[in-house]
């Protein structure tokens, strides 16, 4: 099918335009390239640029979204612009239309260099069911600090993959309460969390915060992130200072960086805040900072879970305002996760651990029971926003599978 | 004075040779340079290889130190015989003469780009302390599972600056016990913590630990670190994810980096195991994993504390074993910090927490009381190590001044 011919409602139309980075097998010695999505295709949009003579070949022409990334808001409506004008005016798509391959002909890469990398923990929902999984007899689900401040953490930038990567299940220690001594061995509690992440375009120096109203200046984007995470190690290792080997091994995001400019229909207000909050942090007077991403989460193809974006109770505007509040120095290519996304109902639950409350309820899958993962399982998260006028906004799937260490 | 003529016993002569990267002010638009560094001067050591026609001015003539770091052992020992030649056979001086500069009369910069930034919790004096402090009534004032492991987590990588950068007091949240609410303000419990930080050369793909053995192969060399933290910011947030805004503001390195095969002489053994260690951590038949090195700490030009490195419970090899044994990869540049330095007397503490027992024994300095730091201070830490035939092997200072938010 010719790349213009995009079905009506796909939800990877002209109205999306995802940003990635690919190579072809075979071309160029596999050189990497800046990639948008059509349909089913990707235009190479730095060769596109060119032969259109256009003024952002600089940015599109590279093996990296970062000089993208770092050129700020202005530059990146003004890209979009062009290119919604490139693939939908006539006489451009005549010139561009050698410029697109099929998205299953391509390898698709880490679309951006991954400078920090942060994990928060948003969800009301996600972690009151923490807390009842895990301190039963607490008087509050949350923590003291939870309705305060967006907790996080830095997680591991290196091991930040793309979508397609196998994820090795990873050893380590762990220790039952009843266990005399830790003992070592591969994780028997690997399990998923799907989140959403956020890329940070322009960077800041030192002692800079970034106010709530000034996320769009610095936030190019986002994708889907499965923050995987082996449930045993990181019981026995994370007091006093946080997880680290449990999460360490493998972080997946999607091949495809949605704009926020592409999700404009898709902003809606957070949850009613149930506690005053510092002015730093107070988004009352700002314009709506959550937004309404419908997740998917399948399991060897069976959808287990759907997680609505739109519950979170932290937003990335206020995620970014807490990151950087300290004086924290903010890196083209900084890249923080939203935290496992939990809705209220059973089936809308974003890890294996509360979807089988700790194991305790095996999921019935057609192909066997599942507390948490097996060597050979396939997970993979899909998800759409509300676009203009009725259309879904398709974000990029992030998928993943286990084999054995 | 001549470069050549480092007095006798000079912490810094040709036994030493610690890499660095500098500028000239004035010079070449500020180009960076690698610097290894002789008594009180710096060598830029690409000009002098291009002047000598090495083979190895592809590694030195580079404006950070990371081609070098990813070359490996082989080739940081070639570079290091080289170098120790060309500053002590007469007719190599003669020809490098004009490539040294005085120490005084060069900016320094961060030596190398720093990939992961991970923080260990190594001395067991440091955390049998800190327990006691925040748990005076636990029965262990060591968590179960800190000799089963070394316990670490990630901390903010770009934030990572030279010795001499100056440290803005980082505001955010904190709550007193008693408080209603938590309040907004500039960190009033600021803090140091004296750590060594090692340095990661060679890099390894995903699902590949290092073992104990190894570490050589991988660790270039190691500087001096001040993980500076504010504990009123870090007391709040903490729990359950560990320490984020209360460290992530900056996190002070020395600007040079010492090669580990300056300090072959310091190698000890690290104190006796009290616990049977797995297999992937036990020592018990390697080559000695401590290094004695000898850390000063001064406030204002007085020397509050000196932190025997000896004492570290687990070492820098067990630490690498540790952070890979789930299969995470190393970068080239990635550094970890031992964790803060504090000896068994009340003069040997890494931190002012320890130092003045949360703040309840202020220090008594010439310009007065300190509990935690004060804008204008300046907190500056040495070190030195044993080298061969009762020579001492200087680390380069790491320094840093505390300025209002």
């Amino acid at each position: 099918m010719p790349p213009f011919d995009v079905p009506e409602g796909d939800p990877f139309g002209p109205h999306n335009l995802p940003y990635g980075v690919f190579s072809v097998p075979g071309e160029d010695g596999g050189a990497r390239r800046v990639g948008v999505r059509l349909g089913d295709h990707v235009l190479d949009a730095g060769a596109a640029a060119l032969a259109l003579g256009s003024p952002y070949a600089s940015l599109l022409a590279r093996p990296t979204l970062n000089p993208l990334l770092a050129a700020g808001r202005t530059a990146w409506s003004d890209v979009r612009r062009a290119l919604t004008g490139w693939v939908t005016v006539p006489s451009h798509r005549e010139t561009i239309e050698p410029f697109f391959h099929p998205v299953a002909e391509v390898t698709l890469h880490l679309p951006f260099e991954v400078a920090d990398y942060v994990d928060f923990y948003a969800s009301e929902n996600h972690a009151r069911n923490v807390g009842r999984i895990f301190r039963p007899d607490a008087e509050d689900s949350l923590t003291p600090n939870w309705k305060h401040l967006p907790i996080g953490y830095h997680g591991r930038s290196g091991t930040v993959v793309v979508s397609g990567t196998d994820v090795v299940r990873p050893s380590g220690q762990r220790k039952a309460p009843s266990d005399p001594a830790p003992v070592f061995g591969p994780s028997v509690r690997l399990d998923i969390e799907a989140e959403v992440g956020f890329v940070v375009g322009v960077p800041t120096p030192m002692g800079s915060p970034v106010a709530l109203a000034d996320f769009r200046e610095h936030v190019f984007g986002l994708c889907l992130l499965n923050d995987w995470s082996a449930r045993d190690l990181q019981a026995w290792e994370y007091v006093p200072l946080g997880p680290f080997l449990g999460k360490s091994f493998a972080t997946s995001v999607s091949a495809w960086i949605t704009p926020l400019d592409a999700l404009d229909a898709a902003r809606v207000a957070p949850p009613e805040r149930t506690h005053p909050l510092l002015p730093y942090l107070d988004d009352a007077d700002e314009e709506p900072g959550g937004y309404d991403l419908r997740i998917s989460v399948s399991l060897n193809g069976h959808v287990i879970s759907e997680p609505p974006f739109s519950t979170m109770y932290w937003t990335a505007a206020q995620q970014l305002a807490h990151l950087t509040v300290n004086g924290a120095s903010l890196r083209t290519g900084d890249l923080y996760g939203s935290g496992t996304v939990s809705g209220p109902t059973e089936r809308e639950r974003g890890s294996l651990l509360e979807l089988t409350w700790n194991g305790r309820d095996a999921l019935e899958l057609p192909d066997g029971k599942r507390t948490f993962l097996e060597d050979g399982d396939t997970v993979t998260m899909t998800a759409w926003a509300p676009g203009a006028d009725g259309a879904r906004v398709g974000l990029g799937e992030v998928s993943g599978r286990i084999v054995a260490g």
